[in-house]
């Protein structure tokens, strides 16, 4: 990898919190893999270009375009431009479902994929569907459950190849809230999880999931009368609330094949939450995944434009 | 009310977030009501004094000292004197379970009521408990359910007026936090919530609880997709939680027989709640109950000075 290649295209995974490239070589190479703090989240509508530009801006050839291929909150109503989702049960959408973005810098030619949207019930996902479409290239055809896991996780059906149906929980989001700002904060340990509070907790939802409200005060008491260690009541907040995530889903989502797209300790802790309903979900890592969805994309964007220099 | 009125005894309740004191003359009638923001959470050890002096050094007699009788966060482990729990099941504590706290002020004679903690499960309470015996002092010897709403909700089994049992919903606190800090907070209105939505939520989390993680990301996935109000997300997501919270109480509390100690905004919305699962509750003021308890402990502290005086 050297710091003076070009990109023959650039990959860009866009959330709310981070961007991420990649500049590619024509093999298919990765000649730079950089993040930044940029996310959707960061930018008002102007400052999406100055921002790709800031961190791709050495990586494009000075004469001609560079393809840039983007999925996530780019598209979002509150993203660079708002590209409308497509409705499952469907596909996951590629290059002929992107909208092309009008950049200032002529260097730039850059294309957003569209989400998914589902309307009952109702459910949204902008990012996932390119994982989905990375994971399906592996394994093309794939029946079974795709979870992803995450701030908000996604519980997907694939049928066939196609997105049958997919559920969002925001049990990420909900545990940093709860450990940061609650009243549970106080005796909680930050990085050591006691996996075995955890199992009894994912255990406990398992079996009756209604308890989850009469549970989570009683952490912190247990933590003033009882002695919980902050490691034990840590494990049990995780466990409790992914436990009942799986609770929600599972009458919804099959758990005897489940693979889960990430490897992080976000998607151990999934994993090790499915081991105890007797299920083996499969690690798969969520970066090359992304990054085979926007190839795969990209593919059809170099077959497309061949076709249309022939025709 | 005279601002130049001297109180008799103050009664004073204080929590994490405020602090109010009642000063009553010898007929028990207020001649001061005042809060402040000074809360056990906002206070060190030794700020604690000055924070009650500012509030009612005026109400003090120059000579001779003046009973101060104190519930809640006073007495927690962070608070002016860590006072130690009476363990349920138990009548409520009175002024003979009390600590006396050494102030460096002569003119005060400081007393802080104790909490009620529970082994199995574990649960805590600092200052509900003596709401209860106001309510105790009214209703005599009752058995049914009380639950006390709030950032900490309690719910509490009362049998033959004493507490049989409790258990405490930190739902307020969750309602808070998603509201103002998670994705959901986009599409929320602050104020007006539509009740039907509200309605609707508990009514599906009695019949289904175990919905509750996929059904959050829902209320802003129908914002998006589904043209969701921010009257009818902010009914449904205050629907949701309360509702799952009924959802886990209800095995273990008598819905038949339930008093509100409560008449505000929340008291209201649990109120409405319980009413969708058949139960018509009684609302109570709050305020006039922790007087009433406070006060129900002065009067046996001043019976056992007049005892002290006569032996």
């Amino acid at each position: 990898m050297s710091s003076h290649a070009k990109a023959a295209w650039i990959a860009v995974d866009w959330g709310t919190s981070n961007l991420r490239i990649w500049g590619l070589d024509p093999a298919g190479n990765a000649v730079a893999h950089r993040i930044s703090d940029k996310g959707m989240g960061a930018l008002s509508r102007d400052e999406f270009e100055p921002a790709l530009l800031e961190l791709i801006g050495d990586l494009l050839e000075s004469d001609g375009t560079t393809p840039i291929i983007i999925c996530g909150m780019a598209g979002a109503r509150q993203g660079w431009l708002e590209v409308p989702y497509i409705s499952a049960p469907c596909a996951p959408p590629g290059i002929a479902e992107a909208t092309a973005v009008h950049a200032q810098d002529p260097r730039l030619d850059v294309r957003i994929l569209p989400g998914i949207m589902q309307s009952d019930p109702a459910d949204v996902m902008r990012g996932e569907e390119t994982q989905i479409a990375g994971f399906l290239a592996e394994n093309p055809g794939h029946t079974g459950t795709l979870c992803l896991p995450g701030t908000h996780t996604k519980w997907v059906a694939l049928r066939g190849g196609r997105v049958e149906r997919f559920r969002t929980c925001m049990t990420g989001e909900t545990f940093a809230l709860l450990a940061k700002h609650s009243v549970l904060r106080h005796g909680l340990s930050a990085d050591d999880v006691d996996q075995d509070a955890f199992r009894k907790a994912v255990t406990e939802m398992a079996a009756a999931p209604q308890a989850l409200a009469v549970e989570l005060f009683g952490i912190r008491a247990a933590g003033l009368v009882a002695g919980l260690s902050p490691q034990a009541a840590a494990g049990r907040l995780s466990g409790l609330l992914i436990g009942a995530e799986l609770a929600a889903v599972r009458d919804e989502f099959d758990f005897a094949e489940v693979c889960l797209l990430g490897s992080d300790r976000i998607a151990k802790a999934y994993q090790a939450a499915l081991d105890c309903h007797g299920c083996k979900a499969r690690l798969l890592d969520a970066d090359t995944i992304t990054l085979s969805g926007l190839a795969l994309a990209y593919s059809h964007l170099s077959v497309s434009s061949h076709s249309g220099a022939r025709s």
